[in-house]
């Protein structure tokens, strides 16, 4: 890169962010005090146990629960199987029927359609489901898990887990409180019986997921040969050690970094709205504070992408992902909004106004230029 | 520690091996270049996607398989259960047996017992299944997978996985073989269909697996809702890159650091066999270069391993894991040797003559105690 280009900016923080540097140093640490295997006896083992238990204990303080009730998995998206595997497992007496909110993520969606029978609860334009509806919906006999996000990746759209979570526990079906794009960036509340946590999103390693189940749940294992249901083989202690020290850093400065960004999103939702043909989606207050979607007509997702990438700025999109999932995101679908050209916003903790004032500026010629390429002329 | 005491010497390298140090310098280099979900379409995606792909590249040139059939899973274990479910799904029209050797990893026996009807095939007291047995299961109709490993992790053993192949392939029933661990340490044959091997295992990180399926090897997927159904959700990118580099690195001394530990094997299996009431087992010859098991009457695995910790050394036991797995190791039970008083040593590259003289200076008087304590006489 030449030394007079300006520094690339990245803004696709959501899922897969860059290391924190604690987290890094907790990495290097760790790969010397924590290689072996924790299931060991000797001191090596021991040791690599201890930092596991730590890890646990640290995540476990910061969701409010018990250590022994958090577990490390292989990943968000596995720990999102093992729980509603495990979970609508665990209820199988009470009925096979699995509710879930529209805008759950894909994981979870499959997982439900695998393990049981799934009712699906519908969202507003602004990505919320409705909590009467999802309670009635919980309450009625035959349902063995409910699942409800607690603020949507996409869009960034804040669920009523609290008033759901109320009917799920009065109707004794435990309810899966999917705090992926959340917990580092939102205070997560504590109304969850089963709850998974991405630690790639809150500036941990990828290859690793938290999964966290009230001592109430009983979950049903894989049996004596298996040990560890929630991870087969064991995780990486590095990783998961890593994990904790991140969220540790980061919930030491959630007000400060939430705030920040909230201010950065507000700036993104007004700005953007002033571009012809643009609909900016998901809730504009009940949020997340970093994360922000916008859908232009005219435009193709992926081509906008590219062209953003091309002049320094890295997004994201609901539409354009891997050739493999270049399909309209079910997210945007589920909300009757715009499903083609998505821009995904997610803000580091790092990013700064000059960074969003620059893309901003960048923003409505690129928009312009695609529109171009496809033959659409502006307004 | 105190300065005046020795260095500890580790002897339990199977299967989480210390960091080679070029893995480390690689994991740090991925940690910056490789830290984007390898799935986005801008730059720092991209450059995952490279790393990724380029470590995909290196460990085929190792296996002698073509990039587009390497794959990394999120662990040996993973690797194992997806080999074993996918490879027999593949083949559903053909049976439902699952013909495996007696001393494979707990992973593939139960993945068996879940996927389809397992026949398992006998070892002989070395612990090696007989060719032709192997070969005459495999050649029954009926048959949807086979499974044998190439060498066993507990005693070293080396199975006749080229003339079973060729059985196999006569019977057009894939051959999953289990390099977990030998890759890395001998140089495994070209003759297999499936191949599961553990970086965990040759100095690479834990937390990541690799799976290897021949083109001709036609393996269901879990649908277009699920692009990497290996390792749903993605593994860790820096993790696979160092393992792809620890793996080049120990390749390029395989031979050397094989002659140095088989040196070493035969002076331990030599001496260990001087101590009243023990059995050393597994082949003597052919068998890997790293790895040597014996089982002493008259003693508690667990507290052989809790007593040769106290006195500096960490050594592995079939009978010695962790509470939930205390029970007889299934590999000796099959080969009708001793199943308890068992302790396991897998010397690593680093593992000097001194280290091996210093344990065999300290292994007899520790079983002595041990026996004492257990108000056993020594002879």
């Amino acid at each position: 890169m030449e030394s007079s280009a300006p520094p690339r900016v990245h803004l696709d923080n959501g899922g897969r962010a860059p290391w924190h540097p604690l987290a890094r140093e907790a990495l290097l640490q760790a790969l010397d005090d924590g290689w072996a295997d924790p299931r060991r006896l000797h001191a090596e083992g021991r040791r690599a146990a201890r930092l596991l238990d730590g890890a646990r204990e640290a995540v476990a303080a910061v969701l409010g629960a018990r250590t022994e009730e958090v577990r490390f998995t292989h990943g968000h998206t596995a720990a999102l199987h093992r729980a509603v595997t495990a979970g609508a497992a665990g209820r199988r007496r009470g009925g096979r029927r699995i509710v879930v909110g529209a805008t759950e993520r894909a994981a979870v969606l499959h997982a439900a359609d695998a393990a049981g029978e799934r009712e699906t609860v519908a969202v507003d334009r602004l990505g919320r489901a409705d909590a009467g509806a999802f309670a009635a919906a919980v309450s009625r006999p035959g349902v063995a898990l409910a699942a409800l996000q607690h603020a949507n990746g996409e869009v960034g759209t804040v669920q009523p887990v609290e008033g759901v979570h109320d009917a799920a526990r009065a109707a004794g079906v435990p309810l899966l409180v999917d705090a992926g794009a959340s917990l580092g960036h939102a205070r997560v509340p504590a109304t969850w019986d089963l709850l998974a946590a991405d630690p790639a999103d809150w500036g941990g390693p990828a290859g690793v997921g938290v999964l966290a189940a009230r001592g109430r749940v009983r979950l049903p294992g894989t049996g004596p040969e298996d040990p560890e249901p929630w991870a087969p083989g064991g995780v990486s202690v590095p990783l998961a050690f890593a994990s904790a020290v991140a969220l540790e850093a980061v919930q030491a400065d959630l007000a400060a970094a939430g705030a920040h960004r909230r201010e950065l999103v507000d700036r993104i939702r007004a700005a953007v709205a002033g571009v012809p043909d643009v609909e900016v989606v998901g809730d504009p207050d009940t949020r997340l504070p970093h994360v922000v979607t916008f859908s232009f007509l005219y435009v193709d997702g992926e081509a906008l992408v590219t062209e953003l990438d091309r002049q320094g700025f890295a997004v994201g999109s609901g539409s354009a992902c891997t050739a493999s999932t270049l399909e309209p995101s079910h997210v945007l679908a589920a909300m009757g909004v715009l499903t083609h050209g998505n821009v995904r916003i997610a803000l580091d903790r790092a990013t700064s106004e000059a960074d969003v004032e620059r893309f901003l500026a960048v923003l409505p010629p690129a928009v312009e230029r695609v529109r171009e390429a496809l033959g659409v002329r502006g307004l």
